[in-house]
């Protein structure tokens, strides 16, 4: 019997969209523990299994979502405003993308990882992903709305620390890296970092918006 | 009696609607054989009057979009949800708009389009288009679902293969290309031509979602 | 009493949008105005003081923002579509947060502003948050339909006259400056530039199918 199946047959409707849910953002934790890997690891053959791994997860990562769009076309009843649930299941398969795709041009671009701000930045979005797991696991009682939305200020607190070291990585690879080549392969991979973080708080503000109106 | 009337006045108010998608998706499919004659013209006037032509395609979808956009203003009833048709005819809005930004780039640029790369992009996007123009069409009676999820696969199929068919070009520019300000400008154009190929699958994804719904 | 609660305690439920909105609105003009002096500063230092009030308004941008999708969180009936307030939100903060990243990104990269691309940009963006402020003004008594209108053409224009501006400064760039490293920045502040009249063009388009519901 297929996850899909047992979670039909087994929970309640309502139950089936906080276990998707839940199932995703635990996902996205174990995505930015390998992207951490990936980042520290110098060997360009021994980065190319970790990000293997990467792209496992973000398949079913994708498969997950699939199912959460696939409920809520099934659904007239949902937990939350339908247009929320859409919100935040595009947010979370957001984060895994740019995860990916970020740990995929590494080894693309045969860009040097273990560079103090592309580490850094792995560190916030590893911060980034565990407290948007807390915020989305305390979705299904909502008893702990301290706890939600200390993760949601943790989360904008992340995105802000992210913006700094971006804007600290850009300028110090413009004032050092003379090839221009390079400047562009780093910079991108700088930006889709930092747009992960961007993307860790537009999941937050739609958790925001959930509990402003159920709590 | 201006065709926006005419569709006021003899079609039922449904109608209205898959008239209109359809009428941009038929364009979309000419748009993109146009965008093919571009790609494999070596002379930059002659390619100026193809260019100007997708321009021309352009504007008339900007008008049906607009008309999509005032019909779902003005009608309390809609085939499907007011949702679906916003993202559906923003999506084929936005197909249009890049495979315009694609050609007109490729001329101001002074990029010459005969690169295999961007021939292959191009005939990729018009398989898109022609997939994405069948699954439309098949909206209105939706008696062959077989039709439209083949269309949908076969879209899924051919954003995948933009993303390899982009990686390949990226790779072989930045290990061919000396010039850091030619790699800037075939970069961009690359990158608008994968977007073409996502816009078909976000196009699709409404359409799944269409279809889970009302099927 | 804060801001916030003076709003609650004496304006009916409907003002607090209208109201919000403009101050949202009023703003925009004040941060394009600051925007224009920062870069007719061709002083570094006295250019970051500029910045820094353009930053000062941003902060009070989100505030309003924030107030806004809060209360239409607690608002079960709203002067016009709950989605169409969402997204004229939305347009309005995205206008006020490229206009601050384009005025850090000036004195981060160390770009010389004074340059007439950015400038005639400076001086567009300005009318458009005018335009934008004028229509935003008008939507509280929907009387003046001439006025709105006027206003929603002319924002179309000035996102056209950007575009022109923006391929002749992009054109310029790549044929005179031999750094590849300078063409990507001033290339991203054009960008930045250009995306500003973009959003006032979507601000326009909310307006437009507000009015069309409405009026």
């Amino acid at each position: 019997m297929g996850l899909n199946t047992f979670l039909k047959i087994f929970l309640p409707k309502d139950r089936v969209f906080y276990q998707l849910f839940e199932n995703v953002s635990e996902l996205l934790v174990k995505m930015s523990i390998k992207l951490k890997e990936v980042v520290n690891e110098p060997d360009y053959e021994k980065r190319a299994k970790l990000i293997k791994e990467v792209e496992d997860f973000e398949h079913i990562n994708d498969d997950y979502t699939h199912q959460i769009f696939t409920e809520l076309g099934r659904n007239f009843i949902t937990p939350f405003d339908r247009e929320d649930i859409h919100y935040l299941a595009t947010s979370l398969d957001d984060i895994a993308d740019y995860m990916y795709s970020c740990a995929k041009k590494i080894n693309f671009y045969r860009v040097d990882p273990t560079d103090i701000g592309i580490q850094k930045m792995a560190e916030l979005i590893h911060q980034g992903c565990t407290q948007v797991h807390k915020a989305v696991t305390e979705l299904r009682n909502m008893k702990n709305m301290r706890q939600i939305t200390d993760a949601l200020v943790a989360i904008n607190s992340i995105e802000n620390q992210g913006d700094d070291i971006f804007d600290m990585s850009i300028e110090r690879l413009f004032a050092t890296e003379p090839d221009a080549k390079e400047v562009i392969k780093k910079r991108e991979i700088y930006q889709i970092m930092e747009v992960v973080t961007d993307k860790c708080e537009d999941a937050a503000n739609v958790i925001e918006s959930i509990i402003i109106k159920y709590a």
